[in-house]
């Protein structure tokens, strides 16, 4: 076997090996380079180098009798596992692990849809479902509830909401993990915990209330390594009558500012789903000297950006609206949107776009008559998972740095051209112009999007990448914008730039993880905790 | 002194008062019994009695540092802290800990108002922030933004969310911890943390952005005791244009089936504030028969309590609607929601009731025009906290149970006749009947209220009330109803229904809790979580 375990030896490992096939029987326990391979990252920027980070093994148990199993045989040998659910994990460090030589807990195989209650609202599924194993339980049924499921489709709600993911429709559905009711979990010493009402025998509200009595760990198991997550309660949003689709453009740059607090008002007062920026201008990006202007050292003036705008008659921003409810929920909604932002803005302009009855048909779900929208992202806002999003995504591969930066137009122009410069040394496309749109995947916070490409065999461009990802989360840190998720290799970077009052939080739950995991053998490093036995001062 | 914490000497406990009051100010550091007769629970069941539980002293600092050096003193003389914020907590124990012996931290001086956005929509305040000291400044500065606050107002935002408490508008704001975003803790070494983005050094999306990067923590400080709490950030509701209100009625005792499942798909759409939910019937409580009938061994059958409705022509159920947002926005909801209510159930009615510009006149405030309403709660349904609730709740006092229990009509009509039965055998006014409604201030569940009287000098009364306390939290637990906060006294016991296998919950909690706080300071047995020290086991 090529890859160990840290400390492990080989003896050691092999007889960890042969308990775990023990356990859930021989076929699923893969050691071979070549059953290993799906388990690498493959939009890695260290492909095949030293500092890729391999499995030694994989297991997939299919019960959570077998996760105990296997957590206490790791106990046992000291096995580091890493566990995760079905689905990619594209740009965030794929299936491979934190730490080089984990053994791979794979929950593919548990992919039961457990209950979904279209009166109640809410799904409980295992960790190995997808989203498109939901989805078709839900339509098979034909339940009145719509998923709100990420880009591409074949992810796990448990995983996704673990990484806390985002979608596309109504804001509080949009937060995953939010939205997420009730867990069951393994814990380090092989136990079964349940979080919420589920710690109450025989409950029957674990999808209903999310936070049980005394305190709630829920949060230390997203982006964290204190357990196993096996089943996971999710609310589900009531299936829209009606949809309906609008478009704002205002002309001039400033005008950002008050586009973006007034549709604050509209998301915060859950009257849209989710608002899609864009600026027109972008269409200008053949032109050099346009080029030049938005990626210019600390960024273009007001008045040269609203030159281009006037020049070519084209809107400096515009924000594409989307409305769930009832058919005349959704009119008098656009109405009060349309008609506020026109009286706020001057110059402003409003297009109504469809008005649809739900579901869509297929023709619906795949045509967009307004010109301004790209057909991708209508199944996501229609609660139907997909994998369009590769229409638009390289096959290459990428990696992402993805700030959170306040909410408001000054904060974007800023961002803007800080991200702009922090990047200019590097020889990539420019991701931060004046022309780039925050987008508003989160509930009530604004995200920006660096995610350049991989490549498999062009390691010296990946390198480029590499100090790039780096040099960007050091910069925007020294701004106050925190990334929200990171591929495994770049973890350690993220979380040391949450460092307020040096690294209390961090040493909070290192506290916390030697307590609950004294042997270190849960994904040690994952989310930037390390047990004692591995951990690495900076 | 007459109370001491348990194995600490006199000696020991007065140079800890000392060290405490060179940290404060000896002017706020309280140990005569004048001084702590506010920080007993004055609404006990067990007053005076030897299961009271009575702080040893108190200490009001004004700073995050000098909680910090309370902390640390406390630390070095192992002397139990209970930090409290604000507000009365009446019917949860009021300030009064659950070790006896134990030194309050009254927080009520740090009332300090940090930050108020009213474009981004959120509040930062100190743990003694009430909820009338925001109102205030929100309103000094014309804000246009609603707190959602419970009754009554003098509560802090900040105790309350840590308490899981819930209000009256929409239903996400209606969950306040939920509707929390990022903490500042001082944890039981002396340090200070902070949570979320606010891990980021100079962070600028604490209050946007809730969960950081990497696992977070934030469950633990909820009806917890990992640590004192000084600041937290809240998401605001932007503040509506409109409020209308609207009645619907249905004919038949088992109409409140569908009635439960149509509104749940209003609130779960976020088309609707909250839901009240109320039995006509319960007009008849004058007639015994009827009283008899209602609280009948395992409940009426529907046929006779449909008789009492024919006969007295009152529909068996009711549900009052609100809706918030733009005016035409709120009218298409009521529209939508009668209209199909009346569709589905065969003679049902719907009412319109007000429709007021926001924000209502003093006069609006106070006056209800429909006479289903009580005025009262007009006051927290527009955002406005009061002291109103005391025109209806006992001034002897109260304690309360309020399990948690499914969100369809048959698991209302299940727990009325259960915990009827269940507390038969006690004198006590009858709680649970067939015209028991359900409430749905929590986001997505439904809750019973068990609130009798406490008496102040009626000691058998209250030991009455005291075992039916007892008796009530069995039962539910029994039927897979838990409870979701309680009174001090009987946070063990309801801790203990939260057992499922073997209270792997609790003993998960303990193993962080004896890792982060080994001196076991921090509120010891705040909810149901005791230091290894003081663990008693059942």
């Amino acid at each position: 076997m090529a890859v160990l375990p840290p400390g492990v030896r080989a003896g050691q490992f092999e007889a960890a090996i042969r308990a775990f096939g023990d356990a859930v029987g021989r076929e699923w326990v893969f050691t071979s380079e070549e059953d290993l391979g799906p388990y690498r990252d493959s939009f890695s920027t260290v492909w095949n180098t030293g500092e890729e980070r391999r499995a030694s093994a994989a297991v997939a148990p299919d019960t959570v009798e077998q996760v105990q199993a296997i957590v206490r045989i790791a106990g046992r040998h000291r096995i580091p596992l890493f566990p995760i659910s079905t689905g990619k994990n594209f740009g965030y460090g794929g299936p491979a692990p934190n730490l080089h030589g984990s053994v791979i807990v794979d929950l593919k195989r548990m992919n039961r849809v457990l209950e979904v209650d279209e009166e109640r609202h809410f799904a409980l599924v295992e960790a190995g479902v997808s989203y498109f194993d939901l989805y078709r339980h839900i339509q098979e049924r034909g339940l009145k509830v719509w998923l709100d499921c990420p880009d591409p489709g074949w992810g796990s709600p448990v995983g996704n909401s673990l990484e806390r993911g985002v979608g596309y429709t109504n804001p509080f559905y949009r937060d995953h993990f939010g939205a997420s009711c009730g867990m069951e979990v393994v814990l380090a010493n092989g136990e079964v915990m349940r979080t919420g009402m589920g710690a109450l025998p025989g409950a029957r509200t674990w999808q209903e209330y999310r936070y049980g009595f005394g305190p709630d760990p829920a949060g230390l198991f997203a982006q964290g390594n204190f357990g196993i997550v096996t089943k996971m309660g999710f609310r589900l949003m009531p299936r829209p009558e009606h949809y309906r689709t609008g478009l704002i453009t205002v002309p001039k740059r400033r005008d950002f500012i008050q586009l973006v607090k007034t549709v604050n008002y509209l998301s915060d007062s859950f009257l849209i789903g989710e608002p899609v920026y864009a600026s027109p201008l972008a269409a200008l990006m053949g032109d050099a000297d346009f080029r030049a202007t938005i990626t210019k050292p600390g960024g273009p003036g007001d008045a040269e950006m609203d030159r281009y705008a006037s020049e070519h008659d084209l809107p400096s921003w515009q924000v594409e609206l989307q409305f769930y409810g009832p058919e005349k929920t959704c009119l008098a909604n656009w109405e009060y949107a349309s008609e506020r932002l026109l009286g706020e803005i001057p110059g402003a302009r409003a297009v109504a776009g469809e008005s649809l009855a739900v579901p869509l048909n297929a023709h619906q779900l795949d045509n967009v008559e307004a010109p301004y929208r790209t057909s991708i992202r209508r199944h996501g806002a229609q609660g139907v998972p997909s994998l369009g999003i590769w229409k638009i995504v390289s096959e290459n591969g990428h990696v992402g740095f993805f700030p959170i930066i306040p909410r408001t137009g000054e904060a974007v122009f800023e961002a803007q051209h800080v991200l702009c410069d922090a990047l200019r040394e590097f020889d990539l496309r420019p991701f931060f112009t004046a022309v780039t749109a925050p987008l508003h995947w989160h509930t009530f916070a604004f995200q920006l999007v660096f995610a350049p490409q991989v490549y498999r065999n062009d390691p010296a461009r990946n390198a480029v990448t590499h100090r790039a990802m780096q040099r960007v989360v050091q910069v925007a840190a020294e701004h106050g914008w925190g990334d929200y998720r990171a591929a495994t290799v770049y973890q350690d970077a993220v979380a040391d730039t949450y460092s307020f009052n040096d690294h209390a939080l961090r040493r909070f739950h290192e506290t916390l993880k030697d307590a609950a995991d004294p042997e270190g053998i849960l994904a040690p490093g994952r989310g930037g905790i390390w047990p004692r036995r591995l951990r690495r001062r900076s």
